[in-house]
């Protein structure tokens, strides 16, 4: 996998992802979430018109159903899926700790009771990467321990260098596999443990960092406080990725500070529940006021929902628990997301970003008072928040 | 509404409907079930990549949610629900005598509890036709008795003198609505009822003429006598609807007889259940054998979902319950219904229907000795056994 930086604006920045297939990943980038191999209610090709690049699938899940060595004899996610995009798959290890029943944990592993069926199985760093080799994603992930929250520091250190160990394990095992393995920066809301375990990953060399840990029931202002420790101690040539994350917001907030990728199963899961992000912000489609609403969701999105279909037809279809209602809502949530995406990549390739904040904040519904954190934080531009104002 | 026959090959007729919103329906036509004003899980766009032309809705359903006054507030159906192609709504009797509670009838019409909210709705001959001309599809349905099989002779005599007088009803309430009402033909299964049926409605001067009352869980070879004994008593010049019907088997039975619409839940309820229907016969998905199979649902088929995924894949969406797997495998088999229909037009066309039914048969896995019933019925044609033997 190759990255390459086109453009910065303050620590954003913007560039592209080219991996051995020839496909190629325009970043900042979100990644939507195909927990089972689909995302919930929409084809291949829907997915695509969303614009989306980039497709992650949970190996915690994979592994399960249909279980990576079927994945592998149908010739991998790619061809399994019909998703013929990059693909990246976590390494198993957060639904292990906050999904799996019966674990016990201990240097070499984790063991756990199967949610499906009961049966015991393992995962170890080797594991982890066996099981995503079969599955075959063009970026994988380390395997890591995934801390609950709130957590002593002490505990924080431990588990982060336990993490840190079983990367080298996971380097160790993914040896000379064309696929990306993305080293995972842990250490709690500790700074200094955070500083530690980039530091320890950056030793290794990995093609790509990740932060995990994050987004984990944390007050939102220490999530932020951690994004802006964090980002400027990754190297700067290498992708960024801000795992499990987040709210349009969020990703303002992320791509500001540098973060290349993100995924999140919000903009799918709100959407089943009617749950819908627009430029006039959110609006839940079950509320009465829709039932004889003629506009379209969102009169600025050029998604097929918001051009095929009324606020009244999508509350009706939320009332009757139809399938479509997923189906549409998903498609635009998702666009929504990518059209995001897009327009803060096209203001650093443009230098505009810092200037267009406000706009962007009211083109997709972001409240600017709850965007006023970001000048506090960002001390390197001491007139955002007057901008914000 | 225009109907224009284009050619004939013994009963069987091909031609086109064309309604006053210029819209065409080719005839044999078969009409996709959207329940709730919704096909479910397809986009409307999905849906016309099937082959589908004309889309059902139900009136029952739409009159409890959202209610007859939204839609047309909306715009009406065809608007609201984002498919602009023809539509046809029944006249909700079928579903008031088979899904309402504590219903009341006389002559004035049906009083049920809703099944949503159980407040006391009614329904006759005169509200549905207002109902749907709220709804505003291109062809609506009288409003008939529906009677349960088995009944007696008198039974069937007193239900369909009263549904005559009915249709007398709606045809005196549809006035001169632009939309095509047409007449249902019923008597049970009494041959001469069914001609007395349709000789009143005919004399009423229809636009198209229904047979409603089959299907209804009688033995198949007695519902084939009925579709030969009352086909050739229907006019030539109108189109001829065959309702609630059924296999492709039905399809090509009722096509051979000279019906030009037909409309079933079949192909997208047993899609949800993972029953497939392909030029190999049934393939029934969620079967284990599936599980590691790489080949296409239907190597004949060129749907999208033939055409991107593999039963390997069907099989795991369909274990795993993945809303996608509906919208796959309905995608598939309203494609495989259309595919048929396209294929009896076009061999009606062409003047070589009869000679071509054993190929028919084996391309769409219809069981040639299933198809012997066929032969039996049709005294004009006495080699047809000889064909598929």
């Amino acid at each position: 996998m190759h990255h390459t930086l086109h453009a910065t604006c303050g620590p954003a920045r913007c560039g592209q992802l080219k991996f051995p297939s020839h496909k190629t990943v325009e970043t900042p980038t979100f990644m939507a979430v195909g927990t089972y191999g689909t995302v919930k209610g929409l084809t291949p090709a829907q997915l695509a018109d969303t614009g989306t690049e980039i497709m992650l699938c949970n190996t915690f899940h994979m592994m399960l159903r249909p279980g990576e060595q079927i994945v592998a004899d149908q010739g991998g996610l790619h061809r399994f899926t019909g998703w013929g995009q990059p693909m990246l798959t976590d390494s198993g290890g957060f639904q292990v700790f906050s999904l799996a029943e019966k674990r016990t944990i201990d240097e070499a592993g984790v063991t756990f009771a199967s949610p499906i069926d009961g049966r015991s199985i393992s995962l170890s760093p080797e594991r982890a990467i066996q099981v995503q080799q079969a599955l075959g994603a063009d970026i994988i992930m380390c395997f890591d321990e995934c801390l609950a929250y709130p957590s002593t520091e002490t505990e924080a250190q431990h588990s982060m260098e336990r993490s840190m160990r079983w990367a080298k394990r996971c380097q160790i095992e993914h040896s000379a596999h064309p696929s990306a393995l993305f080293g995972i920066i842990q250490g709690g809301f500790s700074t200094p443990l955070r500083r530690q375990s980039t530091e320890i990953l950056t030793d290794m060399d990995f093609p790509g960092y990740a932060i995990g840990g994050l987004s984990v029931g944390e007050p939102k202002p220490l999530m932020y406080e951690m994004i802006r420790s964090i980002t400027p101690m990754m190297p700067e040539d290498k992708p960024r990725y801000l795992m499990g994350v987040g709210t349009p917001e969020d990703l303002l907030y992320g791509v500001l500070h540098g973060i290349d990728m993100f995924d999140c199963v919000m903009p799918t899961r709100n959407a089943r529940n009617g749950h819908l992000f627009t430029s006039q912000g959110i609006i839940k489609i079950r509320n009465s006021q829709y039932k004889n609403d003629p506009t379209p969701l969102d009169p600025q999105c050029g998604c097929y929902t918001c051009t095929h279909t009324s606020k009244a037809y999508l509350h009706h279809l939320q009332k009757t628990k139809a399938m479509l209602g997923s189906t549409l809502n998903s498609l635009h949530n998702l666009s929504f997301y990518q059209t995001l995406m897009r327009t803060l990549r096209q203001h650093i390739q443009n230098g505009s970003l810092f200037e267009q904040i406000p706009h962007i904040a009211q083109r997709f519904g972001i409240n600017p008072s709850r965007c006023m954190h970001l000048d506090k934080m960002h001390s390197a531009r001491p007139n955002f928040l007057a901008i914000l104002n």
